[in-house]
């Protein structure tokens, strides 16, 4: 079976990662049946909290297809991602996402996210790293630019 | 007052880039009063949808102090983070974030990140962009080689 088939290679990319000085974690991103896009995680390693595997091959697939959108591609992930690489999947517009392992076993192997999945869920204020609004009069003259330049720019 | 003088800032940042040919957002990471870190929205022009001005602002300031968490650091963001950057924001640590435009006002510009932080509660099998299990025998192969590497890294 053919997801199976790329699902058991990202999980042996995320176990030869480890010995590569990476995390247990690796994606690809696939279309119409072809590889176009791998990562591993390399947080420790590039000192980048966003390098996880999932956000490394969709910027691989990206930078491959020279587009910010992968729509009908499928990414295969060796675990069920984090609320960061969900959002990364979302603004990147995969049409589906297949994955091995839980974010349940994640957490058993000590990699548990489950404290910032509740986190999104609680006022911004009243979070454990609290965000803060500060009303500027400022604040909406980025959104008029951008406004203002219609027309003059590819879609977003 | 100080944070004020961060946001005015980044908010200006965000205007600037807008004619740089990037979206209306930008970013900074502030560690004892002293800008470590810095990000505008990159999202078109690198062909990377995670290049939104807070995950940027992230990369700039862990690679600057060759670190990748953020402790007692600051983050100020022209607007509210996205799940993705919540997730970023998370991951490296830092201590607080101050926004000036709200998600409503993002989203009265067309940059609506609503139906992300909705998604993150549905059933991954049910959401828009469905997340499908896999159960490989193999799944958990990834953590035991990083459990047997344990002692021979960093923490993570």
């Amino acid at each position: 079976m053919r997801h199976e088939y790329f699902l058991e290679q990202v999980v042996n990319n995320a176990r030869v990662n480890v010995s590569d000085g990476g995390g247990p974690f690796a994606a690809l991103v696939v279309c119409a049946g072809k590889i176009i896009g791998s990562g591993v995680n390399r947080v420790t390693s590039m000192c980048d909290p966003s390098a996880h595997a999932e956000v490394m091959a969709i910027r691989d697939a990206c930078n491959k297809l020279s587009s910010h959108q992968l729509t009908g591609c499928i990414l295969y992930s060796s675990c069920e991602p984090c609320p960061m690489c969900l959002g990364a999947i979302y603004w990147s517009r995969l049409d589906k996402v297949y994955y091995a392992a839980t974010h349940q076993q994640a957490a058993q192997a000590g990699f548990d996210d489950s404290h910032i999945y509740q986190q999104i869920n609680v006022e911004p204020g009243n979070r454990v790293i609290p965000f803060q609004h500060m009303a500027l009069s400022s604040a909406f003259k980025p959104f008029e630019a951008w406004n203002d330049a219609a027309g003059s720019r590819i879609d977003y």
